[in-house]
């Protein structure tokens, strides 16, 4: 069972994501917080509407706006356009904190494909975005190599 | 940073584990306890060996090893040559589901890969391959594509 993709997926998932977690910790960050700022980057959104486009529960986007809030990287204001309508937004430190966190997942990235030929590194990254497209997973990678 | 190898494997070992954890279910096992089966298949061993091999903490272990005997997967006897050692080991119901539990990550395999060209997939296999080995994870995987 060691040789399906599915274990090698679910292992080196985590060991990545347990790396990256590392490297985050200093800056109060955790992996899944990433998404959030990189959202937000683009434009300031509703919590509910943070919630769907991250496919969690509403409860799980509360508990980790609570956090970013509490490393001041997001901060929740009224909609100008709906009074009634509270809109997260990233703060000039939420930018700061999601330009750094994108820094540390390329080590990571680099470390990670570091043993690897040139060709297999190429690879990895070329499949792991296909993989990514064909499951609706939201990536930058289609957009080809970089 | 949706374009790095770190956030792909990250989402896509989430996206795996989780669909191989719904198929699991009705079996009573949960992914991580296949580790666990595959390494009795090969032979009986002490609880603090399958922590080691496992690199997980012995009550983990020991959790695990409650379920897995809850399902009747294993049994845990005492070692013939040293009396004071308990040894883990698998009963022909554990053989039956570790089976079933390998023919069930195969299936997700297929679905994974389902959208992929057939060039596409087989070097999804053997990057995957080649990181877990780089890693350090276990697999067999490097022996060649099957």
């Amino acid at each position: 069972m060691t040789d399906t993709v599915v274990f090698l997926l679910g292992k080196l998932g985590q060991l990545a994501t347990n790396r990256f977690a590392d490297r985050l910790a200093p800056l109060g960050l955790r992996p899944r917080h990433c998404g959030v700022l990189e959202l937000l980057r683009v434009a300031p959104m509703a919590q509910l509407d943070l919630a769907r486009r991250l496919d969690v529960a509403a409860s799980v986007i509360v508990d980790m706006l609570d956090q970013l809030e509490a490393v001041g990287a997001v901060r929740r204001t009224r909609d100008v356009a709906d009074r009634r309508r509270q809109l997260v937004e990233l703060t000039p430190e939420g930018e700061s904190l999601c330009r750094q966190a994108a820094h540390l997942a390329r080590r990571v990235d680099a470390e990670l494909l570091a043993t690897l030929e040139p060709g297999h590194a190429a690879s990895a990254r070329d499949v792991l975005g296909r993989l990514a497209v064909a499951h609706g997973i939201p990536t930058d990678a289609a957009a080809g190599p970089r």
